[in-house]
């Protein structure tokens, strides 16, 4: 290997040990950390994030990414080496644009709102959260206009988790997703009589939804020696190297999906994390390819997997011996109780169909938030009225609405939009597993989960973050991202489910 | 404040941060982490120990310490500041001695090794373990070699932990403690039949273990808002800020003892870390003074405290609730059990009287090895050896041997004498406590252990780190570190136990 390329890599592991050190802090935050350790716990990110930002766009860095370039001139653009020197480019680049006392005052901001963000949720009070997120809107906007000028001020904001992705493009998208998801919301409210969900609801062991949901994950082929999962009150996966991938779930007694899918959907992030090739390792390679890809993954294994019915014929009888209460429950009676479609006020509850409109809702909220067209203090209310037109409720309270979501009190504006492409990228990227790969389905049935994540670690999970999530798609399937197949998915599912498609 | 002093404290802020995330780094390595997060962890380790030791090593806070020297020469010497500045230029003399190299390297070979020596001592294969602990007093040879000319190798490291004390004032206690202890525990032998401990010996819920430990915690003043109990393999304390203290503990179904007592003695450690003026976060003082005094008042709750009379008196009625089998457990019975003294190969799990005959053949072992008189290879044979003539027992395996402890892999020598100046200190404080505060052992048998714990919060806790050990001892009990109070208190209560005494 060239000098250069040797000494660029040494930095990134430098830099790339000090983002996963933060990782452990927020993993922390989200599981174990006594409540009183929030403000030390806020500083403590703000130092390092100043370190990694610091480091990460020191002036050094660039001369050895010009040198690094120089090096790898010769080889193949798809070699380790030529991607690594280009996305570090990208980053660089894009980091170089942001002050480091920014960088770090924001992790600060947002340790912090992290905090009283879920005391306000579990108080149901937004007056507390307020002040808060105005400070976040107000440093999201210095934030793009680092990178003035732009068509949007969202526009900056989408490429940090999305490069490349362009707000005239989500329009583009939600244009076409709007009209088709309200007129397949009316076809199934034509006929909401045909599902029920009273099987899934109840009172239902915690214990046994934990244990049901270590099973599904070891099946799946998480590797719990590379990984582990604990409770959180909002899940989430992080990653602290390949070999130590950390997922969460949450347990209602009341509800017995809400584990076991966010399990799984967890689980899908963490078994993408897990496939990195390990040769990627302290390099910004060593990740998902972006936010969208990320969210296709974790999508995929919650919705054409785990919402599936081969998925269901190989587990119900587990599930019907973890919960006696279901022992006469068909496996039909539960595919279609855990595939109801009810317009309802939280999006991690959401079926597939009414999903998409959740976080429509929240890009255009959060679109004018950041355009200035919505002031934070009007927030409950535009959001209130907005559910009221597209999903016809109003929520009970604040918890259920403008609160609900963890993202703007970690300063993630711009995330939303990545699961609306990562839903599209899902059913595109299953479709051709399936092509390639028919068996797929019966494997499933019969509880054999390797054959779907060994094609998936081969396509997607151990190129990393070497291809842009486009690009990736397109050597996948042939194609860029689509909007059609996704809505036909939901329309031909569906309608086999409500009886209005045979 | 004066400027230099305000740059100085923004400074120490900053190493003090970085020091707080290597704790919770290392805090997740010995409670959460999957097996195979191992070497990245190491890793990341390294590089943080290498950025710390960088930050309070450079030129920069020497010249800031110079000129707050200045700046705080007009203060009383106890103030804070006096205090801040004294304490820092200490320890910024002892860290420039180190290179930094050096200091990234020894955390990443101690991260490691901590790993191998768990795998090792639960495998019983000290081979294994060999290669790893030859390097670390390699190592440790170099860092003595850092402060050349030293009357021994060992002073040196013994600094360290135990700012001022010198290996021969250690030869100097050991030459009283060790007749004195021998004839103790001869004539205890001659009556050893006075005493069982048949009852707390058979099987213990673990749950029900678990739960009168954090009962206790709760009822020393351990505030959970601030702090919280962990499983780990070998119980530690730690604190990422005065605010966030994490004590652990363990349980062994078959010994009722065990868990209780790492509790007291665990959450004793943590009671000091959460007692520190919270003025004091974020320097260098914002800690226990040293060790020995970190380790006097954890070995204060767990022996003056937790297997006193007066505490078992409050807590029976709770031990026979947790525990049915004890419904006819005399108090005197239990007192008597968890004070039986008998030769046994693990430390951890020893009594008082055979406690320091551990730690004083760690400390010939550890120094044997640092002046190169015995082999790490040799180490197995010369600690049964040595167990054989001081206990008149040889461990059937190295796992209850030479791998018993996980200190020599933390690279941690020069420690163990620690718990013999904490086990003196803590009979001095607490004899100087029952001086000034006779009703102490009174509210302790009413279950109200705050006239303790706000005697030592304001006589020892709050000082943190601003006066040295024997200094703070000094100022407490008007006289430096004895070994007579010990061995007399040892003398009384266990002569009055075993019937040689009235």
């Amino acid at each position: 290997m060239g000098q250069a390329l040797d000494l660029l890599k040494e930095r990134l592991g430098e830099v790339s040990d000090l983002g996963a050190v933060s990782e452990v802090l927020l993993w922390d935050q989200q599981t174990y950390m006594p409540p009183g350790g929030g403000p030390s716990r806020s500083a403590q990110l703000a130092g390092l994030e100043l370190l990694i930002h610091q480091k990460s766009t020191s002036d050094e860095l660039g001369s050895l990414l010009d040198a690094a370039d120089q090096e790898v001139a010769g080889r193949h653009p798809d070699s380790d080496e030529a991607r690594l020197v280009r996305v570090t480019r990208r980053e660089y680049s894009r980091r170089r644009r942001i002050p480091s006392a920014w960088a770090g005052e924001f992790a600060r901001v947002t340790s912090l709102a992290r905090q009283v963000w879920e005391r306000a949720r579990d108080t149901n009070d937004f007056a507390l959260f307020r002040p808060h997120l105005e400070r976040i809107v107000t440093m999201r906007r210095e934030y793009a206009s680092f990178f003035a000028p732009h068509a949007s001020p969202y526009d900056p904001l989408l490429d940090s988790y999305e490069p490349g992705l362009k707000t005239a493009k989500l329009i583009e998208v939600y244009t076409t997703l709007r009209p088709a998801l309200r007129d397949l919301l009316g076809e199934i409210s034509a006929h909401a009589g045909a599902v029920t969900d009273t099987p899934i609801q109840g009172d239902f062991d915690e214990r046994a939804q934990w244990d049901l949901g270590i099973e599904v994950l070891q099946r799946m082929g998480f590797d719990f020696k590379h990984g582990r999962q604990d409770l959180a009150a909002h899940p989430f996966t992080t990653s602290f190297s390949p070999s130590d991938v950390r997922i969460t779930t949450r347990i209602h007694r009341d509800l017995l999906t809400s584990a076991i899918l966010s399990s799984i959907h967890e689980g899908g992030h963490g078994l993408y994390e897990q496939g990195v090739d390990p040769g990627l390792a302290r390099t910004p390679l060593a990740s998902g390819a972006s936010i969208a890809m990320h969210e296709s993954q974790s999508r995929l294994w919650e919705n054409l997997v785990g919402r599936s019915r081969p998925f269901w014929r190989f587990f119900i009888p587990s599930l019907r011996m973890h919960f006696p209460q279901l022992h006469a429950l068909s496996l039909e009676g539960f595919y279609r109780a855990i595939n109801k479609v009810t317009p309802s006020c939280l999006r991690v509850e959401a079926d597939e169909v009414t999903y998409q409109i959740h976080v429509m809702l929240r890009f255009e909220l959060e679109l004018a938030l950041l355009e200035g067209s919505l002031q934070v203090k009007d927030l409950p209310g535009a959001w209130n009225e907005r559910m009221q037109q597209e999903l016809g409720i109003t929520p009970p309270n604040d918890a259920q609405g403008a609160l609900q979501d963890g993202h703007w009190a970690s300063g993630d504006f711009g995330y939303f939009p990545c699961y609306t492409m990562g839903d599209l990228i899902s059913v595109q990227i299953f479709d051709q597993a399936l092509e390639q790969e028919p068996q797929i389905p019966r494997e499933i049935e019969g509880g054999n989960l390797v054959p779907l994540l060994a094609w998936l670690r081969e396509n997607v999970y151990k190129h990393g973050a070497k291809f842009e999530a486009e690009e990736l798609v397109r050597r996948i399937t042939g194609r860029s991202t689509q909007v059609q197949p996704y809505l036909r998915y939901l329309r031909t599912k569906f309608g086999q489910i409500y009886g209005f498609l045979s």
